[in-house]
């Protein structure tokens, strides 16, 4: 694969040869070489490249800017490209075109590709609606296993998925049962559909299930593929295991920038531009920047009581990152566990409920190591902490205990305060976390040193 | 499902009458009722439901305990079981086994399960060969498609799936092409299997391939299942998709957890018992601590420019938590190119090259942010930063811009460097940079401080 790469880019063969060439290869291994193609270049390929195998090509999502390339194929092949894909795929190419080109296109395209790409670009991104394919296999009850193996049989090349049948009531239309190719084999030819045993009532879902929550469910059943049902319990299209693995893999992604406090990229690390990275990096950093200047506004509060113990100002950094890292903690606990459907918003109180002795217990076991540090550099002569060095070590030790326990509870909390404003939980990143807990720490330091030191150093 | 379970809870039938109950239900509900039973009680039931139905459920890996409870089941029982189950989940409860019961049990097993135990036990984790079932239709060259179909039905109940047959060359065993179900049944009852045309050579993996690199393959190829071959090209067995969903939310959680800087849980949240909750938070927490307490000892290094210069101690925060911001971006960033294999381990320095120019200037931006913030305060009389405060700001921005780039540069090689001691790169959390990152702003922002204050305030 990659001498193709290598061959072509150095000149040493046509773009004819390259078509020759790349039709043997695997789908994804052929995009690869093509992605990496100036667009004209990637034009002239796709035109010389057998029909089927572009279809294909198409139907991927990792092939870039395809709507781009379709706007600039000569239009009857366009059209051939979009009658050809699987439904769902060429739902999403054509919500990318430009306005013009989709009108143009949208006339010249098969009765039922118009009507496949009406239905599916009108449910919300995010759902089972936005991601089904509408090409499944319909049986009508009435029919034998001979029938469907021969419907299979013709329809088998506009499916995306033959392995299960979908058994339709003629009458109502409604869903009565779903029968794997597994059970349609193993069943004698002139049995009837209806009769072949299926172990349980086929699993549905809406159009309006969520990527999370059809995940969950494709891994709990060992699903391979879900028919989306509407309220009447009619079939309206089916979503298949490898759209699952996509989106899954396109959310831990998501999940994994927004914690680590940017937005999330849609291209890999190399390729991203300047000023692209910039703008993802620098929106949030500039933000948080902004909140954390509270920090320095509080800490002007206590100006006279910083003049007066400067020695406090040693464990600024110490009692802040402290509450920063516990809240990190029990925020990507929380963003888990509503993931997985653990918790729900209403159980916003058990957290509570957990979290409060959590947090003290790791706040004491914090403070003692933080006393201990301070007696022992104080008595080895390692570091002079004052005559006061009693009561400054109990003042950190205390602020630990309340720093790390209100750390616990809002870094548990953050999620659901944003999933009860319908905003992603796992939004909560670890940095919006820490700048939260930081502002609050000072204040907390300076209330517990007020009431210790307050007579001796204050 | 959840009314099985409150009227059973109640008392209000019997294990016979709930094992009646249950075996109408999908397995997936099923096993959240067992789950919540006491051990007498799941043995009692998975005694009194047909065998087919229980080997079901222990191919499952939610059934929790499955080890213990199969310890408890009478000894033929289990053997059946044992027998009955795919050759991956069998082997993953082997495992789990004390080594008395496991040696009685082995004993008692089928040769053939005796075989596939001892070849499955013997990877290492994470692998392939760990992930792999070794249940599959291998089908000889020389067969047709009729006899192929006839053996498919023969075998259908002891393979995990037979949606794939390999086509094995008889005399050498190697695999020459793999034919999905989905082309048996288009072709012809009477041609050679040999014959079926196939789009192109067969995807295999090494019994060493990582879980990452077999769900990246299955997501780029739209694979349902791939054949794991050794190295003279046979087939020892193969991987299929719902066991690849596993390890990928597995996978998911793992990462979340680690990024948050926090051993990963096994169990959900509600469930970990306090004791586990602070071991697994309460080791990192203490962890990062200690190494935090640097701060304390470089701010100690820096007492004289401290008290001279109270003024700058407003600022520790904010330079900190910028620092340890643009680190955990550029943390994330990198863990997950690596993780999508779109960097490797020779590309650091690729990366030094990008994060060089990104730090500088979004570190200019915050410094800008920053001067700003305090020429504003200043020019509004909202604060006092002193007749040099235009020397302070210029310090303030000038450690931003250093510790941005700092951060950035340090967050982004902290993966790699954990990649090339073969820790997973995913260690590398939030936390964990920003506590690196700390305590090398404290002596930027100080170095910056005596170059730019030396002769005015300090």
């Amino acid at each position: 694969m990659t001498e193709i790469k290598t061959a072509f880019n150095s000149r040493n063969f046509s773009p004819e040869v390259l078509a020759e060439k790349l039709k043997n290869q695997h789908f994804a291994d052929s995009i690869d070489i093509i992605n990496d193609l100036d667009i004209v270049e990637r034009v002239t390929i796709l035109s010389l490249l057998p029909l089927d195998y572009v279809i294909e090509l198409f139907d991927k999502p990792e092939l870039e800017q395809s709507a781009a390339i379709l706007e600039l194929l000569p239009i009857n092949r366009a059209v051939e490209i979009l009658d050809g894909m699987s439904a769902d795929a060429a739902a999403d190419v054509f919500q990318e075109m430009d306005k013009e080109t989709r009108t143009r296109l949208y006339a010249l395209l098969k009765p039922l590709t118009r009507a496949e790409l009406k239905k599916l670009t009108s449910y919300p991104d995010h759902t089972a609606g936005a991601l089904m394919t509408t090409e499944f296999i319909a049986i009508p009850s009435n029919w034998t296993i001979q029938k469907t193996l021969d419907h299979i049989r013709e329809v088998e090349r506009t499916r995306e998925t033959v392995y299960t049948s979908y058994v339709i009531d003629p009458k109502t239309g409604t869903l009565l049962k779903a029968v794997s190719l597994r059970n349609l084999i193993l069943a004698s030819p002139d049995e009837q559909i209806l009769n072949v045993p299926t172990h349980d009532s086929p699993i549905t879902i809406s159009p309006f299930t969520d990527h999370e929550d059809i995940a969950r469910l494709f891994q709990r059943h060992d699903l391979l593929s879900v028919p989306v049902v509407d309220e009447n319990n009619h079939v309206i299209g089916i979503v298949t295991v490898d759209d699952v693995l996509d989106t899954m893999v396109d959310e831990m992604n998501e999940d994994a920038y927004k914690f680590g406090g940017m937005e999330a990229l849609n291209k890999p690390y190399m390729q991203i531009k300047f000023p692209e990275m910039m703008k993802k990096r620098g929106g949030w950093l500039a933000l948080l920047f902004i909140g954390e200047m509270l920090t320095a506004s509080a800490m002007q509060y206590f100006e006279t009581e910083l003049e007066k113990a400067i020695i406090l100002t040693l464990f600024i950094p110490l009692i802040m990152s402290s509450g920063g890292n516990s809240g990190s903690q029990a925020t990507s606990l929380i963003i888990r566990a509503l993931a997985l459907r653990e918790l729900t918003l209403n159980d916003w109180w058990k957290v509570i409920i957990r979290e409060i002795p959590t947090g003290l217990s790791l706040g004491f076991l914090l403070g003692i190591i933080g006393i201990t540090r301070i007696a022992l550099w104080q008595k080895l002569g390692i570091y002079d902490y004052g005559q006061h060095w009693v009561a400054v070590s109990t003042t950190v030790g205390t602020t630990l205990i309340g720093i790390v326990t209100f750390g616990s509870l809002s870094g548990s909390m953050l999620p659901f305060i944003l999933k009860g404003l319908k905003f992603d939980p796992a939004s909560a990143s670890a940095p919006f976390v820490a700048t939260l807990v930081d502002v609050t720490g000072i204040i907390i330091y300076f209330s517990v040193a007020s009431l210790i030191l307050s007579g001796t150093l204050l």
